[in-house]
């Protein structure tokens, strides 16, 4: 034929393991002609499969004449408009044909091995997933120098082509280990009250008992950039909380992430549940992971907003955890206190501006203008060299004003603040509102009152009087190990421990229960008596 | 032009009330002439806006001549591809040019009102949210008659172009609405308990206490078919809540659905929260309320599974809780009591079929083939008049066997059952998470290890031993008023309370507290300390 490429549009999605449409059917998303005693193609049909058959016979001699094939589905217009765009631009869709079988297993099997993996994983004692995460510290520091090796590769190949703040992210150190394997110790120590805690008994009827107990989520896939050292550190995380993992690490950080993910299989097998943690692939895009909503419960992203809001685009059907945007506001009331806002001020934006956490906008009573308090936050700013953009509202307050902000909805990162006026503690609810990312918001006033009605009024997931917006942070609340920080507002909100990786189950224990026997003419009544449950320990 | 319909393709979405890229600036869903005064163009961009304003005369020009006008964005051939087929069959794209302005506010107003007055609704006292509950229920009964002849109505238009169940469901009585009271004031009883309460109360440091507080989701949506009582009972759940609510019923129960949300927002007003519940116009389409992301965080379908199916495939980035299947498992062991096993079958299976928590598929283990257990079963299943579905193995065993099951994964929802055998409860677990649905399975035996393996490795919502799968559901738990079931894996799982419609907010009270005291070289340390939390009255 002396072309590249056939696409063969069919009125099915490709080419499956067994007739679609049975059980256990698969679309199969490469094909290499060894494979072909592995496919079962339906015999009574008469339209339907042979017409299959016939269709890979046809490719399969397209592919020994030099040319690329995919069978895919042309007959969902709305779907599948794009089918051919899609698949020039190398999208999976269909059933690719080829010569070459690549090493290891396809992502969907993968994601089979976390999910059966972590089955096993959650059955083990805590003590047990504690070992292994323990195990996995001391490897990290008794392989260090195959680690660095590794790391090293990383960085020569990034040379030149990563700016220094991402080589800086992408390389790891002795100490950056040492310290990386303490957190696990702590993730070990905090992992001994996850899986399995009792949260509510009721006892329904005479011998009829229900709980309702912890157990993992199920298959978790965390997708990180640069950062190697996030690897160990999600694996533990996972492990604590007996979920199955799919890594997706970056390219850049290839070398690094093969070793450490060896590493972290090699502290799993201990107990025999090596798979539960996987490695994807570099090759995988994102977008293809997102949309197997079959396979992962649950995505985590950790990287830069854009990251997060990328994959919260992709994410067909699939629960993101995490939070785009870090619009913290700092609202200073009239009766704040001089000395108490400035030292707010000042911790919340200066101390690490590039923080989610830190402050964005400073909310200023109208009242304040031109008073000492006034004075000494602006000053204390100057000295502090961060850039100040005003608000409409502030603007027009000044003769000279600072240059007017593009927007009341941004996330510096950096050493700059939207100052802006309010009128009223409502008025500053009503802006955070407007323009806030439902994060972290502060009042700071000596007035009680004022402050609760705050507390009580302000939609966000963190919202504190009189401290710093940087407190908002799974280690500072105590949590103990932390997955992240979720502005979503189901499942967790706010810094969120290793309980954001948790969910329930209900186990019902009777003899014989059935629910006629509680119908309206019934033998039995519903007691719904509340049982004491063991107490949590949360130190 | 002599045409129907003028679309334009531009390379913004179509017409903003302000200059797109401005902070507020939204898109225009239906732009009337009469409005254009509201409409503020951009005046200092040469290409930009310049080029909108003449559209929109041109655009109101067509309009003049009888010509309909669609603007709308032609530049993202992968999202709107199909942008000029979506318009013309009436989908919600860009900007429709209308001459006649319909009563009533937009979706997008509704959704405001309801955030706007779900967050007054939340700072309500408890006593008030059940106060107006309490009153809803008092008016379902003092205005019987409107509502009944309301209904009437519904019914006389239904009639001969909906079948008999679906008239059923459609219909209401007084007896209904009586009990719909009796449950009204079941749900303002257990609210009392559900926002504000205190999970958890930590001493980060000296005078820096930490509080998580329960408090409502945001705006839900719920979507319901025919059951017009499903509004107040909905209605009121989201008010126990202090959650705001879009109420989406279907057409055939216009009228009823009509007065019952009058009742309900006048129930409101006695404390001025009116708009906290709103009843969406029967001509939104479901598909364009799920893209509402911004303004609507968490989706509840109440129908068929096919409704939740899609919903859920609708549902843009907004979690939908709910379940599309229950296909429950019995696994009847080896060492399982004759007539225990009997009876959990029979009431598992034919207590109410058409139910989610219903058995769909019985596994037997090997050993009780041909055993008196198993005629037993078998005996029953026929005065029953149970239609049975062999399983592949099941049939393999059999001389005469009943014909064979098309799909291991089948919900019939009537008196129908697929048995199949397996050789141990290790196959039983495979079985159920291959097929199953993880909505509720149940083992039949005697011996205490089996149940607990049983207990502990399947990995579905409800697990029970020796109990009916009847048992499913939120009454029955104790858990007062139900929301519905949920087989989703965050958030909540199982059957869900009230405490499924809340979400949590963190509350730091300091004094001047900032987090560089607490760094390495600081003055302050964490303490961490656990406070001891109210204890919550659970009966």
């Amino acid at each position: 034929m002396k072309t590249d490429l056939l696409i063969v549009l069919s009125d099915v999605e490709g080419l499956f393991d067994s007739p679609p449409g049975s059980d256990d059917a698969k679309l199969i998303d490469i094909f290499y002609p060894g494979d072909q005693q592995s496919v079962t193609f339906g015999t009574k049909s008469r339209v339907g499969m042979g017409g299959m058959e016939s269709k890979v016979k046809a490719a399969l001699w397209a592919l020994q004449g030099g040319t690329s094939v995919v069978i895919a589905n042309g007959t969902h217009p709305k779907v599948s408009g794009h089918v051919i765009t899609d698949i020039v631009e190398g999208k999976k869709v269909g059933t690719f044909f080829s010569e070459v079988k690549p090493a290891g297993p396809t992502v969907e099997q993968q994601g089979e091995m976390a999910r059966s993996g972590g089955r096993t994983l959650a059955t083990l004692e805590p003590e047990q997933r504690a070992e292994i995460i323990h195990h996995l510290a001391d490897l990290l520091t008794d392989q260090r120098d195959e680690i660095l090796s590794a790391n090293k590769k990383d960085l020569e190949e990034a040379e030149g082509r990563l700016a220094a703040p991402l080589l800086k992210r992408l390389s790891l150190s002795t100490s950056k280990l040492n310290s990386l394997a303490i957190g696990l110790r702590q993730i070990a120590a905090s992992s001994q009250d996850s899986v399995g805690r009792v949260l509510r008994r009721t006892r329904i009827a005479k011998n009829l008992e229900l709980e309702q107990v912890t157990v993992p989520i199920g298959v978790l896939l965390v997708i990180f950039e640069s950062r190697p050292d996030c690897l160990p550190q999600v694996g533990a995380l996972a492990i604590a909380s007996g979920n199955g993992l799919l890594l997706k690490g970056g390219k850049e950080a290839a070398h690094s992430n093969r070793i450490l993910h060896l590493l972290t299989q090699e502290a799993l097998s201990i107990h025999g549940v090596k798979e539960a943690v996987q490695l994807v692939n570099t090759r995988e895009e994102v977008e293809d992971l997102c949309r197997l909503d079959k396979m992962i419960d649950l995505i985590i992203p950790r990287g830069s907003s854009q990251l997060v809001r990328d994959i919260q685009k992709a994410a067909k059907g699939i629960p993101v955890m995490g939070h785009s945007e870090g619009i913290c506001h700092m609202y200073v009331d009239a009766e704040a206190s001089v000395d108490k806002a400035s030292r707010l001020v000042r911790d919340s934006k200066c101390e690490y501006p590039a923080a989610c956490n830190a402050l964005e906008t400073l909310l200023i009573h109208r009242d304040l203008l031109r008073t000492p308090l006034f004075d000494q936050i602006i000053d204390m700013l100057r000295v502090e060299q961060v850039k100040i953009h005003a608000g409409p509202k502030f603007a027009s307050y000044l003769t000279f004003s600072p240059s007017e902000v593009k927007s009341l909805r941004t996330e510096y990162g950096d050493l700059e603040l939207c100052i802006e006026v309010v009128d009223s503690v409502q008025e500053a609810i009503g802006h955070i509102h407007k323009y806030g990312s439902s994060h972290t918001d502060v009042i700071v006033t000596e007035n009680e009152k004022t402050a609760e009605f705050f507390l009580q009024h302000v939609d966000s997931a963190c919202v504190f009087w009189n401290a710093s917006t940087r407190f908002s942070d799974g280690y500072r609340f105590g949590l103990g190990a932390e997955v992240g920080i979720s502005t979503s507002r189901i499942h967790a909100r706010g810094p969120v421990g290793l309980e954001g990786l948790l969910t329930t189950k209900w186990l019902l224990r009777g003899e014989d229960h059935v629910v006629s026997d509680f119908s309206e003419h019934g033998t039995l009544k519903y007691l719904h008596e509340s049982l004491p449950v063991p107490q949590r320990n949360t130190n």
